[in-house]
């Protein structure tokens, strides 16, 4: 039974189930220091269709069927899949599901969708709403390049603070209480805009919504960092993470090797040519679904604080002199499931 | 309390109540058969913005005003606002909540957004996950005109299946259970695509998804078409209505004076130039938040399903061969608590 404490936070008071979770990724992601990690690697960025946006959808419908496989779970059995990615309309999203009968509720939340589907899949099994709720979500470079910047053949310099989306899926599918990682609390953030115009530079638009977040969630949840093995946030990258911590040292609070990012953990800085580090709603979920879950039923990592960012803008509001908001959701896993 | 009863459909025990619910339209909207319901009408399609994206976040704003100046509820008194819209990335609602503090949980749902947005607010209010939960989307002629089809100066003719984007907004604010109208039970529909490739006829790529989705929640909360005094599409047109009443004849279902679609009621066909009627959405969510609310509220309409539709293509996809998916939700808002 979900409880409301104020400030956007739901303790879950059943402590759902990750039940199963699943990912997949592109060659480079499979070449990166998590490689080994993600359930299924394509050799083939086209995932064996003929467009990106086609290739983007088959990558999700990997994540998921993996998470599906994992957990030996028919597809039939999924109550409700709540999913989002970066394309106009959310298209690798609503065709991945198309006329496979899954009950869809599609978001937007950018790069923070994993954990805003992640949050509301565990608030409806924790009510009981559905027995098995599936959280997805993804995001392809080429697709993203080709949408937010420049087309792949064009050749254009990327910044220092540019960030590499990342070709990327995960899937976790949230159940009733039954084992670790458990769903304890989420927070939903607000749209937080500190009038960052710089679209290369989406880590600083979104730093400041991962810290009003992870701070909110923190006090209202009576937390403290040091309740934390990890605080992960995705995808600030270097910039966006060196802000992040720079916000919490004017509190007095050093979040230091307890923080990391998604975006800093699934390319090599040195090896892989991304400059401040990857992004794209498939990085965190991939990350997250590969490499943290695991770790979380395993016992290796106790609590995390996954709070996923994103940044709300689009090419027509930045072409128009707008500033990007951001946003910034938290969900709290545990391995152990007291309170 | 929620109960899952399958299929997507959720029985809302507690009969959670919407309590307030305001809307917003352009001129043209203001002119039609409803003008007079909307609580705010205005004369300028740029609501004092110089872009049309930036106007449509100030006409969402309009409409959630006067759900909270009706309801004399404090914006800080809202848990969580549920939004969104036809733009790319969604820009529409995350401009419209930027810095004002709102807890928010961005959606997408083309045209079906405010039906999926009602759900999840009234899901929520249901487990008593905040006090008051706000739906929020909206439309506008102008930003979808650019973004789907031509540039308004372009001059293409538009075809007989063609709807027209309504420039309109809707809110509805829900919370416990405290008097009509009661949201009784929702079902998340699933996508549904039949092969529709005609980017100006998505009335017939909705209809599917409106007759499985009514068809399903039918069956699934023991209902029949004559426990409704309404079943309230939006935005099949006049093309989409009436493949749905020709698909349920072939149930031998006979849904007649029954069924009407906000697309058609929203203009005046014969003095207002719209082809198959009105679409977008915001046009379901300001004639649902101006028109239908009150007469559940006055008791005029006992139970309305209303179950609105949305088209999940982007431009990208369509351009690409692929066909139109289509999903439809249903909200069951009632006078009576009764479940």
């Amino acid at each position: 039974m979900s409880r409301y404490i104020g400030n956007g936070t739901v303790l879950l008071e059943s402590t759902p189930s990750v039940v199963s979770y699943g990912s997949a990724a592109g060659k480079m992601e499979g070449e990166g220091p998590l490689g080994s990690c993600f359930d299924y690697v394509s050799e083939d960025s086209a995932f064996g269709e003929n467009t990106w946006e086609k290739a983007e959808s088959r990558l999700q419908q990997h994540a998921f069927e993996q998470a599906l496989i994992r957990g030996n779970i028919a597809e039939s059995s999924i109550s409700f899949v709540f999913a989002g990615d970066l394309l106009n309309q959310c298209t690798g999203s609503a065709y991945s599901m198309r006329n496979n009968g899954a009950r869809f509720i599609g978001l937007y939340g950018a790069c923070s969708t994993m954990a805003e589907s992640l949050a509301l899949a565990s608030v409806f099994a924790d009510s009981g709403i559905g027995s098995l709720n599936a959280a997805l979500t993804s995001s392809h470079f080429c697709s993203a390049e080709r949408q937010f910047r420049f087309p792949e053949t064009y050749g254009g310099q990327r910044t220092p603070t540019a960030q590499w989306t990342a070709t990327a899926s995960g899937c976790a599918i949230v159940g009733a209480h039954s084992g670790p990682p458990y769903v304890k609390a989420v927070t939903i953030g607000t749209v937080k805009d500190m009038g960052i115009k710089d679209a290369n530079n989406m880590g600083a638009a979104m730093a400041p919504a991962a810290y009003d977040s992870i701070k909110t969630h923190l006090d209202t949840a009576g937390k403290a960092p040091e309740d934390f093995d990890l605080i992960l946030t995705g995808d600030l990258g270097f910039v966006g993470s060196d802000l992040l911590n720079d916000l919490f040292l004017q509190d007095g609070v050093k979040l230091g090797n307890r923080h990391n990012d998604c975006g800093m953990m699934i390319f090599d800085r040195e090896k892989q040519d991304v400059h401040a580090g990857g992004s794209g709603c498939g990085c965190s979920a991939s990350v997250l679904c590969g490499h943290i879950l695991p770790m979380i039923r395993s016992g290796e990592l106790k609590n995390v604080l996954f709070t996923a960012t994103g940044a709300l803008m689009s090419t027509t509001l930045v072409q128009q002199g707008e500033s990007i908001p951001g946003i910034a959701h938290c969900v709290h896993l545990s391995f152990d499931d007291s309170l």
